[in-house]
C-alpha cells in the first residue's frame, strides 16, 4: 500500500533524511511510503511554474496512493501547516484512508491561548475570545474540528505525543499511524 | 448555482450578520451562498459529538455545493485559517471550481518575515529559514503553493486586496471571487 507523507518536514534542510527514516518506518509496517520532494508520477509541463510544478507533482503523488499520514505538529502558530491540512482534505475527498500525528500533546485550546497570550480574553459565555472578538474552539481536539472531523469521518486517529527531543524528527506518534494504516 | 462560502467569519460574534452580507453578494451574481452555519442538508445522527455533527454537516454542505469560495485572510499566524484550507483541498479533490481570497495584499514571504521578525534569518542561497532551519516558501504567492496551486488547477483566482476598514467585513475581494464563479 502507498502511502503518502504529508508534512512541513518538506522545508528542513535535511529533508530527504527525515523523508527516508519515515520510509523506514513504513518499511517495517509493510507500508510504501510516498514522500512530497519524491518524483511525481508523470512530470508536469516543464513551461509550467516551478511552483505549480510542485503542486500538480503532489497532487499526482495523492492520486496515486491508497491512504496519507499527516504530520499535524503546530507550524508557525496555534495550528498543522496549511499545506498539510490541504492534502489531508483532499485526501479525504478522494475517500481513502487518512491518519494525522503531532509532536505536541496539549490541545487545540491550550494551543491557541498560549499563542494569543493577553489577547485571549474570557467571553460571558465561559468560552474564550481573540482581540477581534472572534471565538476559539474548546472542543478538547488536537487542532480546528474540521481536521479531526475529517480524520475520525475516514476511520483514523489523531495521534498525540509530546516529543522527546527533536519535534521534526520524533516518530514514534508517526508510527503508531503506519500501525494503523497497515491494519486497515 | 450553490457556493459554499468557507472562511473563519464562522468564529465571529456577528457571524450570522457577515453571512447575510455575503450571501447578498452572491445574489446579485446570481449565485446562492451556502454558509457553514446553515441546516445541513441531512441532519448527523444526534449521538454524534457536537463537533463532529458539525464537521459531517460542514462536508454535506461542500458536496451539496457547486463551487467554493474561501475566506484565505491570515488568521492567528501568516497562513490562512486550518478549517478553510482543509474544505478548499476537499473541494479541489471533487474537481469543482474554486475561489480564493484575502484582505491582506502583501504576499506570502512578506507576512511570513513578518511573522517570525527577527527569527527570520538569510540562508547562504539567497532565502530565508526560521528559528528551526525550516525554509520559507518565495514565490510571490498568496499562501502555502498547495493553496494557490490547488485555486490555479481549478481554474480559479486568488484575490488579494488590502482591507478598507475591518478585514473580516471588507467584501471587494470577495465580489470579485462571486463575479468570477459565476462567469463560469
Amino acid at each position: 500500500m502507498r502511502v503518502y507523507l504529508a508534512g512541513p518536514e518538506v522545508f528542513l534542510p535535511d529533508a530527504l533524511e527525515v523523508a527516508a527514516a519515515k520510509k523506514r518506518v513504513c518499511a517495517a509496517h509493510g507500508l510504501e511510503g510516498v514522500f512530497p520532494l519524491d518524483p511525481p508520477p508523470a512530470a508536469p509541463p516543464a513551461e509550467m511554474p516551478y511552483w505549480m510544478r510542485i503542486y500538480l507533482g503532489n497532487e499526482a503523488h495523492i492520486r496515486s496512493c491508497q491512504a496519507l499520514i499527516a504530520n499535524l505538529t503546530p507550524f508557525r502558530g496555534p495550528s498543522a501547516d496549511v499545506g498539510t491540512v490541504y492534502e489531508l482534505g483532499f485526501m479525504r475527498a478522494l475517500g481513502r484512508p487518512v491518519a494525522g500525528y503531532s509532536t505536541a500533546a496539549a490541545d487545540f485550546l491550550a494551543r491557541t491561548r498560549g499563542f494569543l497570550g493577553a489577547a485571549a480574553r474570557p467571553r460571558a459565555d465561559g468560552g474564550f475570545e481573540d482581540a477581534e472578538s472572534m471565538g476559539l474552539e474548546d472542543f478538547g481536539l488536537g487542532d480546528n474540528l474540521m481536521i479531526d472531523g475529517g480524520i475520525a469521518a475516514a476511520g483514523g486517529a489523531f495521534e498525540r505525543h509530546d516529543a522527546a527531543g527533536d519535534r521534526w524528527r520524533d516518530l514514534a506518534a508517526f508510527e503508531r499511524c503506519c500501525a494503523r494504516i497497515a491494519r486497515g
